[in-house]
Formats: C-alpha cells, sequence, structure tokens
C-alpha cells in the first residue's frame, strides 16, 4: 500500500481537507447543518472509494452514515465505526492555525479532527479503497460513522438496535485512540466508561455587592469550591459512598503484566511541563489512566471573569464534573450516586442542581482473538515491533452498547499519538501515522 | 427645596440620564473615551448648576472633575466626593431594560449607575444649584468627582497630594452609600477596606484529554478548589496566618449600640431567598457586614465552560478572591499575608500566581462631630424620624486617603436601599429616595 499511497496522498488530503474544513461541533446546536453537510460529504467519499452503497441515515440526533459493500456473504464481515462529530475549538486564542483551516507542516496536518476522528476514520476509507481498487479485498466491509461520539453517543445505541441486521458482522473495526509512541505501538484492550454531569450552585436570587453581603450570605462560588474540593480526599480517592463498590482490582499478575508497557515518569512531567504527578494512592501513573476510575472538574464558572476587579457575591456557580470509569462500574449507578452524594452534601444555605449531561460503560476486550491477532501481526509488519496491549484512559461509550448489541468485540486499532493534544488547541496528526495506519490496516484485511 | 424639585423634575430627569447614557465602565479599557465623556458632561451640569468654575483634570488614570463656588473664604467649606464610574453591566442577559438606556417606572429609575454613584452624586449637583438660585448658600463648596472609585481609586490619592490647597475644606460630604431602610434612615459611620486579588494555577501546560490523563495529573480546577476552600474554616474564620492580627475587636457595649439598629432576618433571608445565613460563628448578621472581615470569591473560571460535555483537563484555573477589611487591618498588609499564604499553600504539582487588583482601607469617623448631629438633623426632619449610626460594609477606597492627606472627616449621606441592586443587574434608584437626598442635603447646608 506504500507505493498507493506516494501516487495518490494529494487526492488524500483534498478528501480528508474537504472533511476537516466542516466544523462539526455535536456540542453546539448551532452546528446542526454543519452534522449534515459532513455526513453528506463522507457518504460521497465511501461511494468514490468503492462502497456498494453508502448513505446518511437519520437518529434522534445527528445523522448515522452507513456504507458497505458485500463481497461474498460466505466472507468474514468487518464493520468499521469512527465519528464525524469533532470537540469544541476553544479556548480559540491558543490556536496558531485556524481550526478549521487544516494546514500541512512539520510533517503533521493542523486542526480540529485532524486526529480526532476524521484523520482515523479517513484511514480505513482509503485502506478499503485500496484493497477494492487492487482487487485484494477478501472480506465484506461495513462502515458506521456517528456524529455524536463527542457527546457521548445519545442516539447511536438505539440507531444499532433499529439496524441490527443491517450491521451483522464478525468484528468491530476502530480507529480512534492513541497508541504507547511511534516507537511502542500498541493495541488498546480496554477503555474507561464516562459519568459527566453539570452542578449548579444558587445562593442569593440576584448578584450582591460583596461588601454590603459579604460575610452574612453564603457565597455560591466558595460553597462550589468546598464541595468539589470534598469529592477526592487526601489519598487520591473518591469521596461519593459506593464509588469503588463495582471496580474490578486487578490481580498482582494483571498489574505485572500491564506495567510491561514502556513508560518513562520523566518524559511524561517534562512533556507537561509539571513538576509532579497526582493520583490515587497505591497506583503508578499508567494505573490511574488505565486501570482506576478518577474525578475530574473539566469547567467552572461563575460571578465576574472579565477584566479588573468587580466586587461581587455572584447569585449562582457552576462546574462541570467528569468522572472515568472502568469495569464493572456502570454509567448509570455512578450517574445516580453521585447526584444524590452532591444533593445530600449541599449546605442549607444554596440550592444545588445535578444535570447528567453524557454517560458511557468501560470494557475489556480479549487480546487472544483472530482479529488481535490479525491487528497485532499487521502493526508489527509496519513498525518492525510487536504492539503492546494496553489500557485506554478515555471512553468511546458506545464501543460497550456495540458489544452488547451485536455481540461482537471492538478492535481498538488506534494510531494517535499524545503529541496529537486531540480536545485540545491545535491539535495535529503525523503524516507518518496516518500512512502507517493505512499501512496496517490493509495488512490487517490480509491476516484476518 | 420639596417645590423647587416639582418645577423642575422634567430638567432633572434629563441631565441624570445625560450621564447614565454614557457606559463609563472604568474596569474595561475600551471605555476610556467614555470616561472623558462623563467627565465633561458633568463639570458643564455644575456650571450650568452655579459653580464659579468646573473643569475636568487630568490624573494618572480617568480624569477628575473639579468644581467650586466660594462665596466667603470665612465661611466653612464643603467638599463633595462622589464618582462618575460604574461597574460593568454583566451579566447583561439579566437585564430587563438596556443598562445604558436609562428608563423611570415602577417609582425608580432604572440603569447602571441609577444609584452607584451617578444618581447620588447628581443630588448634590442639585441642592447646591437649589442653594445657589435662591441665595441661601452660606458655605464654599467643592466638588471632587472622580472616575476610578469602581476599580480602587489608584490614582486619585496623588491627585490630592497634588492638589492639597485646592482642596482645602472642614469636611468631605458624600452619598454613596445605602441606608438601612426608608423607615430605618441612617448615617455610615464606618466603612470596611479591601484587597482584591486574583490567583491563577497553571497545571500542565496544554489542555489534556481528561480521560488520557484523568487521574494522574493534577487537575488545576480541582486544585484551585481546594485552595480557595481551606481560606475559610468551619466556624466561618479566615485561615491566612495574621489576618485576624490588627482587627479591632469591639466592646460589648459597642456592640449593644450598634445592635439597636432595627433588622428582621426572616425579611432578610426573604429578600435574597436564602434559607439560611451563613458567616463566622459568633456574630450577628449586621456584625458580620459591619465590624467583621470577610473573604469572597467574586468570580472563578477554567475549563470548558460552554454548551455540552467536553472532557478536558484544562492548563489553566483563575478566581478573583476579594477580602472586606475592618480598622486598623490595612490593604496593604492583607495582601501581602494572602500572597505569602497562597503560594505557600499551593502544592508541587501546579503553579500558582497572585496578582493583586485593588485595594484600600476602612475607617471609623466620630459621631460627636458638627457635621454628623447637622446631617442627622437634617434627615430626620426630611424622614421624621432620627437616622441610626450604622456602619457600612463596602468599601469607598479613597476616603481613608481623604482622611490622611487632607486631615478632614468623610460624612456619609447615602440614599441608596438594598433593592437598588447596585453593581447586580436591573440597578435603580427610588425617586422618593433621589428627591428626599436632595432635601436632605440642602438642610445639611441649613444646619452645618
Amino acid at each position: 500500500m506504500k507505493k498507493y499511497i506516494e501516487q495518490n496522498k494529494e487526492r488524500f488530503f483534498e478528501e480528508l481537507f474537504s472533511l476537516l474544513r466542516i466544523p462539526s461541533i455535536s456540542a453546539k446546536k448551532e452546528h446542526k447543518g454543519d452534522m449534515v453537510r459532513c455526513a453528506e460529504r463522507l457518504a460521497e467519499l465511501l461511494l468514490e472509494a468503492g462502497a456498494d452503497e453508502a448513505g446518511v441515515y437519520p437518529s434522534d440526533g445527528n445523522p448515522v452514515v452507513f456504507g458497505q459493500k458485500i463481497v461474498n456473504p460466505e466472507w468474514k464481515t468487518v464493520l468499521i465505526y469512527g465519528h464525524y462529530d469533532v470537540q469544541p475549538a476553544e479556548p480559540l486564542e491558543k490556536w496558531k492555525s485556524d481550526p478549521f483551516e487544516p494546514e500541512i507542516h512539520d510533517g503533521a496536518i493542523w486542526g480540529r479532527g485532524a486526529n480526532d476522528d476524521k484523520g482515523q476514520l479517513f484511514m480505513h476509507v482509503k485502506a478499503f479503497e485500496f484493497m477494492v481498487r487492487t482487487g485484494q479485498l477478501r472480506h465484506n466491509v461495513k462502515f458506521m460513522f456517528e456524529g455524536e461520539e463527542e457527546i457521548g453517543s445519545p442516539s447511536l445505541p438505539a440507531w444499532i438496535r433499529d439496524n441490527k441486521e443491517r450491521l451483522a458482522a464478525d468484528i468491530c473495526l476502530v480507529s480512534d485512540t492513541t497508541m504507547i509512541s511511534e516507537k511502542v505501538p500498541s493495541i488498546n484492550c480496554g477503555m474507561r466508561g464516562l459519568a459527566y454531569l453539570e452542578v449548579k450552585v444558587t445562593g442569593p436570587n440576584k448578584d450582591l455587592h460583596s461588601g454590603h453581603y459579604g460575610g452574612a450570605v453564603a457565597n455560591p462560588i466558595n460553597v462550589l469550591c468546598d464541595m468539589i474540593s470534598s469529592l477526592i480526599d487526601k489519598e487520591g480517592r473518591i469521596t461519593v459512598p459506593g464509588f469503588y463498590d463495582d471496580v474490578v482490582e486487578l490481580s498482582d499478575a494483571d498489574r505485572a503484566q500491564l506495567s510491561r508497557a514502556p513508560f518513562d515518569l520523566e518524559e511524561y512531567k517534562e512533556f507537561l511541563d509539571i513538576a509532579e504527578v497526582k493520583g490515587e494512592k497505591g497506583y503508578t501513573t499508567m494505573e490511574r489512566t488505565g486501570i482506576r476510575p478518577c474525578l475530574d472538574c473539566c469547567g467552572i464558572w461563575g460571578g465576574y471573569t472579565g477584566e479588573g476587579a468587580k466586587t461581587v457575591l455572584p447569585s449562582e456557580a457552576h462546574a462541570k464534573v467528569s468522572m472515568r470509569l472502568v469495569p464493572d462500574q456502570t454509567s448509570e449507578k455512578i450517574t445516580e450516586l453521585f447526584k444524590k452524594h452532591i444533593l445530600s452534601i449541599a449546605p442549607p444555605y444554596v440550592k444545588v442542581e445535578v444535570t447528567p449531561c453524557e454517560g458511557g460503560d468501560g470494557f475489556l476486550i480479549p487480546i487472544t482473538s483472530d482479529a488481535y491477532k490479525a491487528a497485532s501481526k499487521a502493526m508489527a509488519e509496519v513498525y518492525g515491533i510487536e504492539p503492546v496491549p494496553s489500557r485506554g484512559g478515555g471512553s468511546i461509550a458506545v464501543l460497550a452498547e456495540v458489544q452488547k448489541i451485536l455481540g461482537i468485540d471492538p478492535l481498538l486499532m488506534g494510531f494517535g499519538l499524545e503529541r496529537d493534544t486531540i480536545h485540545s488547541p491545535n491539535e495535529s496528526y503525523l503524516l507518518r501515522q496516518l500512512f502507517a495506519g493505512m499501512e496496517s490496516i490493509a495488512l490487517f484485511y490480509r491476516y484476518y
């Protein structure tokens, strides 16, 4: 496939850029039109790549792109999952280029979605094109691209249930994760779940002069800080009662196996420019993001946040809280426990509301399957080294649902790198990884 | 003066509105031009009202309006202080009318600055006009209106020092405070000082994916919450070491005297729609805002604050912290203590910066002075009840400086009411209070 990439590279860039230029931000309602535009463009690309059929299908939310090529009903079927929606680009002032006008320099593509997930799903479209055009395809291939992954895939499970027959396959192949490093390729064999909620604290019914009332009326920002602060104890453990009840504790043998993945703490700290790491006592950094749950405040706001000094005792304060979950925690149960706990610690001098925003369960997949072995062999050939099984800290909420509804395992061949800073300003995707991904996927078809 | 008001009321409104329409927001640099426009309009109004001279004087910051009428050098001189700058109008969506297009309804003027302080300083201009035009003025009157009160009067002390001779007077009369209620008029005999700082917490050098890093890297929002939360203990006391060292503890007799001011806790809670008040243990609500210092988070921000769920572990979090001070705390010392404390509790996994924004000392004034007695007599005549001496929780940073540099006491005849919600959306000023203020000031001249 190397030669095919070399010959078609400029066209590949133009096609991928046509997707990246569409601001398909699922978290913002005003981009509804962009979601449809992006879905339509993607269906077009599938047809051009050689799909027998490809279309844009309505769901309860943003449309789903489905396309397929059935070569021989007797052969194995690969279902490819990806998402065409992207994270918001804020903070915009930190971008060095326009997030929705992709650029190539320093060996990478720069722009929102360059990696997550437009860049990664594009590898599948092009590997498929290569297999079709060179007459090598010995599988049936189905594509399912959704537009709500970044908001927790609220509509896709129902769509999958409604289209169960159409989606029948032997494996669900996904490129939406990172590998440990270019030198240490890895395949994700588990991901964390997510429970994401918004907390609103209301004090007085109007913003007050902090001089006239300060000291006598509870300040909702201070109360919110107290509440957030109380959620993690000195050992780095989450204080929500029942939070750890269902957490699968790994055996020493399992932990030893996972610890084989190389990790350099000094490099990690240098990359992030931090003096020390911080997390749950008794676990390593890799364990803290791989096999342990965590709680993060993803956003907070209240009062006066403009220039200069405004002396206000505000009426409201808000926070967005994300919890990453591990097997066998469920998003539903943790969401309920969190709500109950937050309301129980709300002091009487404020009103507290909790709104669930997003959720999904984590999952684990076996490294003994044929599909895992084929992926491992393919990547070993491209990278010259056998990939390490790893655990991803992130969440792809819908994959646990795929497992449940379709009864097939997901296989996570991710080609992102930490340097790509997905979800952050200046997201990028190395051309080397884009091309190595295409090659690995093409080889996967050969070995699966 | 009642009759004079009745005859001239429409002109009064037009003149006051011409000030209110200018968005003279000192906290925002883009309003520099509005500051000058507002100052010029005010000088014009002083000349029209009968000042011998009035002009706009440069300072290191926004210009100062100074005007005067010297009737007889042998007579007593009243220096009137006020400020023509206003607080930002945010949150704009909570205003029922345009903050800078004043309206009259429900017996009040609505708009930013309707009370604080354009409405209140305007009473002085009109009471002066009345005294001049009716030939009753038996004092020399000087006006000093600044444009930086809402940002802590950074330039005025130097301007006062440079213009010490010009400002020589016997008393500094100020209307920039509230009274307890229309039924319980009061005169402020002390105000709190202020120390206002911004705290910035930096974790990783870029926003991170909360799945990939959550649990292993300190989240600056969570750390900021921990730090803010630790600043006030369970008893409602501020934990900054040395914070209370200089606080003047009132005698039981003094506390008994202050507690004579009527206060209805149920009404207070109902007005604010809160189930309980909260503050320092061992003190009443009135004491907590009058004679005790406090700490409030006036603003907080960090991470994703838009619609929907963005799973980010942000690089930075920010807070604005205001401390109200009482005699004999100084803003300078408390600012230093706070900085030192915040840096000392900053954990090693983040970087913390503290930037002082604003400050000023509190002050006390004697209720035995001729000026206080004259004000008390004047207000008793207008309201039919003797005003109560009270302590204001707010701060007018520059008045402690007036006391020090000019050697004269401020006298705080404030006619605002809590219902006016200054610094908040839908600021207003009751016409009854506007007119009662004018009458009281005119009578003050008679009795002083």
